[in-house]
Order: structure tokens, then C-alpha cells, then sequence
């Protein structure tokens, strides 16, 4: 049986490209005495992988080159040597872009098979628990404040801006282009949404921020969180969830002028946040993230490419800004 | 009754110079219905007001000349005509460098008359209350901890050190001089202090925090916040209590690389605090405060200036670094 697998040729230099990459085949793995043969059926990409390949600086550890691109799928258990997972079970697990793969049974999770797989790649996986914890547990939003969040129809942004409108919260998206703002409005109910590539962006964040920010969930780093500190209200909260501004690059920025400065004259909160630190309450956003989505209040946005061999291009794309929602590739029905 | 005032004669471009100061005299104020006379005794100086000299970014309001320069004084109640404020009591009041001042009644606050009335304006007025507030509510400390503090010999940072002993922490200061960070180590029980100043900074600071940062008590911003952002432990805190780097400028330097990724790698908390929002906990605090000095524990450090005249003089040298601990000038006994 013939596994496709795409493999990190050579780490990039400046911006990542699609050259990084290579497919290569060998033979399928096969499993071991408690081990399982995963199909991959979805891949997710995201743009936190972009800092596995960064020579240092990342909670990914060190990359090299040779290996399969990591990366967590959505797969089919095709051979199973663990009673705990069964034949035929949907799981997620550390798949890596490549057709096949073998891992222990306790390192994959059987999810729900009702409703589009994707889903636990989406809004029911990383994505939507990242928005979950970081806008209540570390943003804490309260009725009637502004919340403002950066790459807002990323796969993240899309579903914390909705969820700032479930909390009675005042809703404003920063995006990259003028079409992802109309959308964030029209289809998603954001009060205000900005095109920070835009002539007038400075301008028309601050009107759109209103009287001041006070919960500002943080994507991007660079420019946009620079100009989000200086309308932080006082006792704002900033929730620094990624930097995609800093992954695609060798050469870091410096760290946005008022920092601490900006910080101490409003006393700001700027709290750095990784998902895996909630584990222990996955299921109960999950019930909570399912119960909005089912009630059509959550409205879970996916961007798909299809086929493995356009995974280095869908990444690269996603690095330039091009998903809407999460981004996924379509690997197996 | 002659009063001999300080004025600002000039805001400072760049650098501020002694110049920058005039002395006056006038008349003595007199007070009118609910108000009391004060002469003051001792002043206070601190970097925190430097800020209140830009022209904007400041918690303290935007700055005019030709006015007497503010600050905190403790001062003997002169002439009273407000029953709640008899003539001869102690109070800490908004003199600035003045020799007499009026206020309402209720702008002063009565103090203790025990002891030297200069502890007032350190470790019972806002230095140590700050120290207090910053280190426990903000900083959160727990034992074992290694807590760092910047501008560790100054008015605040040596009482933090020393509070962080009492939460039986490691305590390392960063301080401007060899001198200095020996007396934090012998006089005070600082685990380490490292000169900021000195060529083998960045190894001495790696070594001297160990396993890594657990609180940063961060008083100057800069380079300094941006070494100690390198060694936060996962978890970490950072109190932005003050940023006397960017005080004494007014081109204020971008912010340290590392923010936001550093904090999201680490999952580090950065919080900016004024110490007024502690202000329904204060007696609280002036409690334990004044049990650990009088019972020895905590050892307040003044640094004095004999006259008036000589504020600016103190205000620029000790925006050079020159102070250890409290800086104040005694005006009268």
C-alpha cells in the first residue's frame, strides 16, 4: 500500500515557499502491538506551523529537514492492534501531510462521526478552543465592552468575534482585505470591521474602537497589536494568542513601541496563552462550542483545498492571508 | 511670610538639566474656610514624575511652565480652619517644592507623629506601598519562586527584594552599580545582584536567575525587561510598575523584541499597575508594612538632600541613577 508523504526539503530563508517542500512515497506503516493505521481523510493548516520551521524561538522545538511535515488530521482507523479504538473509528490525531500513519492508541482521540469530519479540525478542535479560552478565561470580557480581534477571519478570529457578540460584547474585526471585512459584518454580525492594509487604517480602527478597547484577542503581533495598545481602555485585557506578523520571517520586529509604557499609564493586561494549558476543560467548551454551532449561533467558516499535493501551496497561501475560516485540506473521502 | 517656591521655568528637550528649574519667592497662601496651612518638612522625589514633564503619554497630565513643580511632601499643619485638621498635626500632602502650601482639609492625610516623619514618603507612602501591592497582588509570588526587580536599589525595587525574602523567595536585583548591588547583597539579603552597567551583564543576569524568572518586578522598561523576557519561566509574571529607561527622553525606544511571542511561547503574564488602585487597601498593607520595619524585617533606605534649593539637583541625579532608596529633600525640621 502506497503512502504519499510530503517532506520538508529545506528550511526556508525569509518567506516560506512552496519549493520547501517535497512529495516523496514509501510503503504504509504498520501498526504495532497497541498501535493503530490511521487515513487521513482532512488536514488542517495552521499559521503557528510556520514556527516549527524557525530555527528557535518556538514551543515547537527545534525543525530539521527530511521528516514529514507535521500536522493533525482528521483520520479513519483503517488497522487496529488496541481494543480501545476500533476499526472504522473517526479520529484526530498527529497525522503529518502524508496519506498514512501508525500511532499508539492513546495518542489519538475518537471524536463524534455526525456531521462533517472537518469539523474537529475547526471550531470543535484547536481553533475553536483557542477562541473559547483565550476570549473567557484569559480575555474575560464583560456585556457591553469592545472586543477587538486581529487576523479576524482567520480560523481563529472568525469564531472569537462571534463568540465576543454571544457575551454581549461590542464586536470589531481587523482583517486584510476589504472583502473578508464585508463578510465579517454581513455574514457573521461583527459591528465594525477594518482592512488594516488599508489607505485610511488608522483612522478607521479608532472609529471603530469607539470609546476604547477592552478586550483586544491578539493574532498577529507587529503594526496592528502597536496600534490596538494605544486604544487600550483602562484595565484592558490583551490576549496574545499568536504572531503571525513574526512567523514568516527570520528577522523578528522589534516589539511594539508603549510597551511597557502604554501598559503601566492604563493598566493593561497582556497575557500570553497556549490551549494546551486548559486540557482539562476541553470538554466542556466542546459542549458549549457544539450547542452554538447546532443552533446555528456559531457559524463555522472553512476555506478547503483539495488534494494532499496541494498542501505546501495552501500553506504558503495562508501565510500571504489568503484563508477565510479554517483551512483545510482534503485528503481521502 | 516669605515662601520659597521651585518652578518650572522650562520643559526639558531630551535630557532634563537643573536649568530646567527656577527658584522664586512669594508670598505665604493663606487658608480659607475648611482648608489648612502646611509647611513642609520633607519632600519626596521620584522618576515616575519626570513623566509628568512630556508632553503626553503620561498618567500624570499634560505639563505647563511657570508653575511650582508638584511633588509629595510630609508637612506640619501651620494654621487650621477645619476642625478635622488641628493646628501641629502630621500630614503627607501635594505640597510641591514649596515651603508653604494650602489645602482642603480632606486633600491631606494625617499620619503618625512617631519616628522619623521621612518614612512616610518611603517604605508607609507610595514606594512601599507600591513595592507591596506590585510584588503580592500583581506579581503573585509563591515559595521557591525567583523573583527579579529592576532598579533594584531604588526607591521601590530594594523594598521588593527584600519583601520577596519575607514570601520566602529568591530575590535577585539588577541595579546601576557595582557599589550598589554589593549593598543589596550584604545589607539586604539579596540572593544576587547584577550591574546592568557591566560588560559581563547578560551571562552574570543568566546565571544570577538560575532556572529562570518566576516574577519580574520591572521598573525601567528597556533592555533590561527585554533580557528578562529571555528568561521568564512558563507561567511567569511581569509587574510593568515603571519604565524609568523612557522617563528622561523624548525618544521613547521601541519595545523589547519578544513581546508578543516570548509571551505566548512562555504563556507570560505582563500586567501594568498604578498603585492607586490599591487605594481601599492601604491601611491593610501600612499594617504589615510598619510590623516588618519596626520588627526589623524590612529595611527602608533613604537618601537625603539638605535644602530646598537643592530638588532640581536631586530630581537630575537621581534620574542619572545616583539614588538608593527613597530620595527626599528636608526642607525644615
Amino acid at each position: 500500500m502506497e503512502n504519499r508523504q510530503i517532506v520538508i526539503a529545506s528550511l526556508p530563508a525569509g518567506r516560506l515557499a512552496a519549493e520547501n517542500f517535497e512529495l516523496r512515497t514509501a510503503p504504509a506503516p504498520t501498526p504495532g502491538d497497541g498501535e493503530v493505521l490511521c487515513r487521513t481523510l482532512v488536514l488542517t493548516i495552521g499559521a503557528g506551523q510556520r514556527a516549527g520551521l524557525q530555527g528557535s524561538a518556538s514551543y515547537a522545538g527545534a525543525p530539521t529537514t527530511g521528516i514529514v511535515m507535521g500536522g493533525t488530521a482528521v483520520a479513519r482507523v483503517e488497522a487496529s492492534n488496541a481494543a480501545s479504538v476500533p476499526v472504522g473509528a473517526l479520529v484526530t490525531c498527529p497525522a503529518g501531510w502524508q496519506d498514512y500513519s501508525v500511532h499508539a492508541a492513546e495518542a489519538v482521540n475518537v471524536v463524534d462521526d455526525d456531521g462533517d469530519p472537518a469539523h474537529h479540525l475547526g471550531v470543535y478542535g484547536t481553533n475553536g478552543l483557542t477562541a473559547y479560552f483565550g476570549l473567557f478565561a484569559v480575555g474575560e470580557p464583560k456585556p457591553g465592552e469592545t472586543v477587538v480581534v486581529s487576523a479576524a477571519a482567520g480560523s481563529v478570529g472568525h469564531l472569537v468575534g462571534q463568540m465576543a457578540k454571544l457575551a454581549d460584547c461590542r464586536a470589531v474585526g481587523v482583517a486584510g482585505s476589504d472583502a473578508k471585512c464585508a463578510r465579517l459584518r454581513d455574514e457573521l454580525g461583527f459591528d465594525a470591521a477594518v482592512n488594516y492594509r488599508g489607505d485610511g487604517f488608522r483612522d478607521e480602527f479608532k472609529q471603530a474602537c469607539g470609546k476604547g478597547i477592552d478586550v483586544y484577542f491578539d493574532n498577529t503581533g507587529g503594526d496592528i497589536l502597536g496600534a490596538a495598545l494605544r486604544r487600550m481602555r483602562p484595565h484592558g485585557r490583551i490576549v496574545c494568542c499568536g504572531v503571525v506578523s513574526q512567523y514568516d520571517t527570520d528577522d523578528p520586529a522589534p516589539g511594539p513601541r508603549g510597551v511597557p509604557g502604554l501598559l503601566v499609564n492604563n493598566r493593561v493586561r497582556m497575557q500570553g496563552f497556549l490551549v494546551f494549558d486548559y486540557a482539562d476543560r476541553y470538554a466542556e467548551a466542546r459542549a458549549q462550542l457544539k450547542e452554538w454551532v447546532t443552533s446555528g449561533r456559531l457559524v463555522p467558516w472553512m476555506d478547503e483545498f483539495e488534494g494532499l499535493e496541494r498542501a505546501p501551496e495552501a500553506f504558503v497561501d495562508l501565510l500571504a492571508g489568503g484563508n477565510v475560516g479554517t483551512r483545510i485540506v482534503r485528503v481521502a473521502d
